[in-house]
């Protein structure tokens, strides 16, 4: 991974979880980032605000991502701080997990979880569209690339529409609609944006312990820098065959 | 088909295409349903109104599939028509297309899809759900058929992730959304409702000349007739191992 630069990362839901991890790995890589966007709902107090005193390089931007005004208000202010230049990786991290069942999922619920996990990845692609292309113009590559630029949409292996994995521990109707939504938008976005050079995949981040991950009551196996190392990995390993693709964080194929 | 009876049907969005087609090929079953239930957003002055004046077994019941009190008044009043017994077979037909690009997508376009194509028929198995369990436990079959309780979403190959079939022709996100995430409800659901003895299976039937098909501005290659009666036919003859299948209106398996 040493050789690989992801010249400006955003990552949304950065204040815990899979999202923190995502940032500070970046921050440590060999060849960290010139510029990483944490975006949190709450910029004030965050974990990630520790990060940033730290490093010059890393900025807290506020945005809920289930409101479009303050995706407009995150993508103008990404793009201020770059100067002109693009963005050559959007994260689509934050998510939410609703423990509902078959029987209990309600109308509300159902509207909330879609909401975030599979509208809001929709509409900061298209805010942040004219950074993506912008970036991907000025790279040197012919192909297609994280370094380039690329959407990465964190999914899940709850959204295997075929595999139904962890039915029997937690049913998560609202949540498993969700994810596989979100895979098919993850596919259009690949068909749409490949003419663009952007690259974009579906990732799953394997079953981590954080809030979201322990949900289920039983300690997960996987830690957050496990989880992450893994993803970075993969990303930093992708090329055109894979824009379409749900990939685990080994890099394993996940069926649809 | 002529052996098999439904006993005891709910139609969804019966008001035209599709549902109309269901509606009117049930009636001229040789062996028609005891009870036929329309349900349409607004039941006055409709094209199915006009066939019950002929069909003392076809009740019009108003229905708008994304309101929940709605839905639960439906429920009710189908409950009290059936004078105790169960129903056999719910469709959920009713469905939005909205022509939308990956550009021109909005939340509020997004959120009105999937509530239509996706929650409502969650909601809707919901509150049918003591009925279709009722009709189950009458019946003397020991397996799973369409005659004794059934759930069938009408999906669209549309909502297949894998294939992404006519993207060239429309990009409908919103649409290939909700029914990827509908095709994952029908698995939760027949995962959930096995044990009730209840079928459940997502349809495609084919590109149909209705006011949907008609939509991307070519003539569809099928007449709902034709879509209608190999749908009837594929419902008629599915068993215990269909259930969480995505078939089309010939019997074919649809990949995900
Ligand atoms: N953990 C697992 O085992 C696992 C497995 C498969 C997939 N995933 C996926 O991985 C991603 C991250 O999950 P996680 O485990 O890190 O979950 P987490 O610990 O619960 O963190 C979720 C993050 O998303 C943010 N978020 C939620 N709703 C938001 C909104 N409306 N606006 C802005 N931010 C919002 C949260 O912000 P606040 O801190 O402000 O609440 C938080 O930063 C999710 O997409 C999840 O579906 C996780
Ligand atoms: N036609 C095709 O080629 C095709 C292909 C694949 C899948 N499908 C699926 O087949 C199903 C039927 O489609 P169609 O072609 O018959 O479409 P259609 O001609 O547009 O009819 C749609 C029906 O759904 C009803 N409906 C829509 N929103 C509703 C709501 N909120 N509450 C109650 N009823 C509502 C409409 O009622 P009103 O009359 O009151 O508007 C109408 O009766 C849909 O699920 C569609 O996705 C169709």
């Amino acid at each position: 991974m040493a050789g690989v630069c992801f010249r400006s990362v955003l990552v949304t839901g950065a204040n815990r979880g899979i999202g923190l991890g995502l940032v500070q790995h970046l921050l440590a890589l060999p060849n960290p980032p010139e510029w990483v966007f944490a975006t949190c709902r709450d910029p004030k107090g965050q974990r990630a605000q520790k990060l940033a005193s730290k490093h010059p390089n890393l900025v807290i931007v506020p945005l809920e991502v289930t409101d479009p005004a303050s995706i407009k208000a995150a993508a103008a202010s990404v793009g201020e701080r770059l100067k002109g230049s693009g963005l050559n990786l959007l994260i689509n991290n934050a998510g939410v997990l609703n423990a509902n069942t078959l029987e209990t999922e309600t109308l509300k619920d159902m509207l909330h979880v879609y909401t975030t996990n599979t509208i809001a990845p929709l509409l900061l692609s298209q805010a942040f569209l004219p950074l993506l292309k912008k970036a991907a113009q000025e790279s040197p590559d012919s192909g297609m690339s994280c370094s380039k630029a690329a959407i990465v949409n964190i999914s899940s292996i709850g959204g295997s529409i075929s595999s139904l994995t962890g039915w029997d521990v937690m049913e998560l109707v609202s949540y498993r609609c969700s994810k596989a939504a979100q895979n098919m938008l993850t596919r259009c976005q690949s068909m749409g944006y490949r003419e663009h050079g952007i690259l974009c995949v579906a990732l799953h981040p394997g079953w981590v312990q954080t809030d979201m991950g322990n949900a289920a009551g039983y300690t997960p196996p996987l830690t957050v820098d496990a989880s992450v190392g893994g993803m970075l990995k993969v990303l930093s390993n992708l090329s055109e065959k894979d824009s379409g693709a749900f990939l685990d964080w080994e890099g394993n194929v996940v069926a649809w």
